[in-house]
């Protein structure tokens, strides 16, 4: 049994949904393990994890969409320090998570057929993020 | 330490909670370790896993109605391809997610006296729905 | 490779948001693991766990804010066994989840500059919860 740990850095050049899952993949496939279990943590709270259906873009937007009338912009938040899509990216942060689990099984990601590894950027701005990936198995 | 891995296939008849603990909880008890971690993993974009009591039904019933509501159908969205419930299933699994993760302590999973383990189906039709199990520990 | 166990007992004066990352790194450290993946589970379904922003306690008073507004209290809920603050937390529950995984990196959590670990209370009265940590690694 043994462990490998990475940090995948991922720039965001806007708000919304990031796939991830090639980068991820590709990682993965270079620890040569055969059976194990992989947990992504992102490391910031106004960006988040989330698997989706990575078929049809629609999807993204759509949730997008819903997403931002879930968790809207407003004047109201007590929290306004760093403008107006300060607090609404820590609540649609919180509403999907910062982590993720999924099981190796014969060497590879136990991915659903349509399931894709989405990094949600929830600020306005390009940011870099932090993304680290844990595996353990054998 | 060691690891097993299990595909469980769920049978789903109508949208809603389907409590899967005994089974998970069966597979477990069978690979006889003492301590350790179960992941779950569902494969699939349209429905999701949860944890929720399961002493009183009702508490269900109010959960679905509430992710029905959160979560509507609508025309508005611009994914309609397998119909009315097409989107809104994908906004409903990313708001409970697709994985899960229950220590095991003294060889048995740490569920609370009234926590059961769910998977959600969010969409309209039966469908056969596959959940990774990983277990690593000894 | 080695696992450790602990139960970690949280007492809760009033609803809302506890930090517990001091007391989950303390274990953490007493455990002299250098990589490793650390699980939170909460053996509650009204109570949850979540990462977010420790710096500006206004994120908590806002996200508090947040969730009583998603998940209300009403009398249309079906389950009322034990008051109006009981449905409501079930709902919360499920919104954030019970569960977390953080690895471990150089003897360290791997939380963001400004991420805290933080019990989620839904339930108006004072509780005693039990959150379960479970870490793996060497």
């Amino acid at each position: 049994m043994r462990q490998a740990v990475h940090a995948l850095s991922v720039r965001t050049e806007r708000p919304g949904l990031h796939e991830i899952t090639r980068e991820v993949a590709a990682w993965v496939g270079q620890q040569n393990l055969r059976t194990g279990l992989l947990t992504l943590f992102c490391r910031h709270t106004s960006a988040s994890l989330l698997i989706q259906e990575n078929a049809d873009p629609d999807v993204a937007r759509d949730l997008e969409d819903w997403v931002a009338k879930m968790a809207p912009e407003s004047r109201d938040y007590r929290h306004q320090d760093e403008g107006r899509d300060d607090m609404p990216a820590h609540l649609r942060s919180a509403l999907t998570g910062v982590n993720l689990a999924i099981p190796l099984v014969e060497g590879r990601l136990a991915l659903g057929t349509w399931q894709g590894i989405y990094l949600f950027e929830h600020r306005a701005r390009p940011h870099r993020r932090e993304v680290v990936l844990h595996l353990i198995g054998d």
